[in-house]
């Protein structure tokens, strides 16, 4: 069992209708130096790949992409979920659904800072259905760019999001992935990695 | 001149309506080696304060309160600017106006990451009108915890948020504070600190 699996075991609340609730240390208070142990695994599981930029979507894998950038010394482009009035120029757009909110949103990058020759690391906290990511995937590629990884926390993989991915023959790595998980006794069953 | 407005006068463009888009390398894409100087020259700002958390607001403030938290090594609680189903408990919660999105929305932060003996340093990315930050500090004193400190990375100091919270008595510290902008000749005039 790797760190990140102590510490859902410890920490995680399981909640009713497949929810991980990871709010004490991943998604509303953020503990940083497990962000950097994250850090640190994605850059030993890309190692090799040449990253010359990190994107992620807000709001909840900003802090994670951030901390990660530092073992990987690139910039961090974050995806926007809504139209701004700052946001102007040309705008890489792809429509997702989110599973949390039950809606759906169109996710912005302007085109400005994505750029044919970038070599993209994704980077996210939870991977369910996919849809964020495919969207996320989408925007690189429409920018000519290419993806060079995926890397997620917390992936469930009781839900079909990271077998489309893998069967697109993307490399993404998740953290700790989920095969199942009960409400009712509070246990977590991860698969062996 | 310190090395953030350097950086604005760099890379900042004034548009009119006394908007300065910092897109390139603050809140869009992200420069992660200048977040951590932003997060030494905070530390150092806020020497000898005794600080155990930081709170932030989603979604720009997130990168850079992460990176902040390294030099103080406490953890980051961001507030949340919609109900999301995966928010349960009690909640602290505060009303406040966007200036960019011209619209109303609700703060709100799970009370179990804020405790009476929590002292807060409270770190955004900009300041003008003052109402994010009224809010946070607002959830702050409900859950009964102290304010230790704000860093704000850019103040528009012609704007009433910054001159409003300092005579409430708060630490304000802005890293740059714009006392004018002019769209037409891409001039900035900074306040001396």
């Amino acid at each position: 069992m790797n760190f990140l699996e102590e510490r859902i075991l410890k920490d995680g609340i399981i909640k009713e209708g497949n929810v991980l609730k990871v709010d004490s240390f991943l998604n509303h208070q953020m503990d940083i130096d497990l962000f950097n142990e994250i850090g640190r695994e994605f850059k030993k599981r890309f190692e090799g790949k040449e990253i010359n930029k990190i994107l992620t979507i807000e709001a909840s894998g900003i802090g994670i992409a951030c901390i990660a950038a530092q073992h990987f010394h690139v910039p961090v482009v974050f995806a926007k979920k809504s139209q701004s009035i700052n946001l102007e120029g040309e705008m890489l757009v792809a429509e997702v659904e989110s599973f949390t909110h039950k809606c759906k949103n169109n996710v912005i990058v302007a085109k400005k800072f994505l750029n044919p020759e970038d070599k993209v690391l994704i980077i996210d906290d939870f991977l369910a259905n996919g849809c964020a990511l495919q969207g996320l995937i989408q925007i690189v590629q429409s920018a000519g760019a290419s993806v060079e990884g995926i890397g997620i926390v917390i992936e469930k993989g009781f839900q079909s999001g990271g077998r489309i991915i893998r069967n697109l023959g993307f490399q993404l790595e998740s953290l700790a992935i989920i095969e199942k998980m009960n409400a009712a006794d509070g246990s977590v069953v991860f698969r062996e990695q």
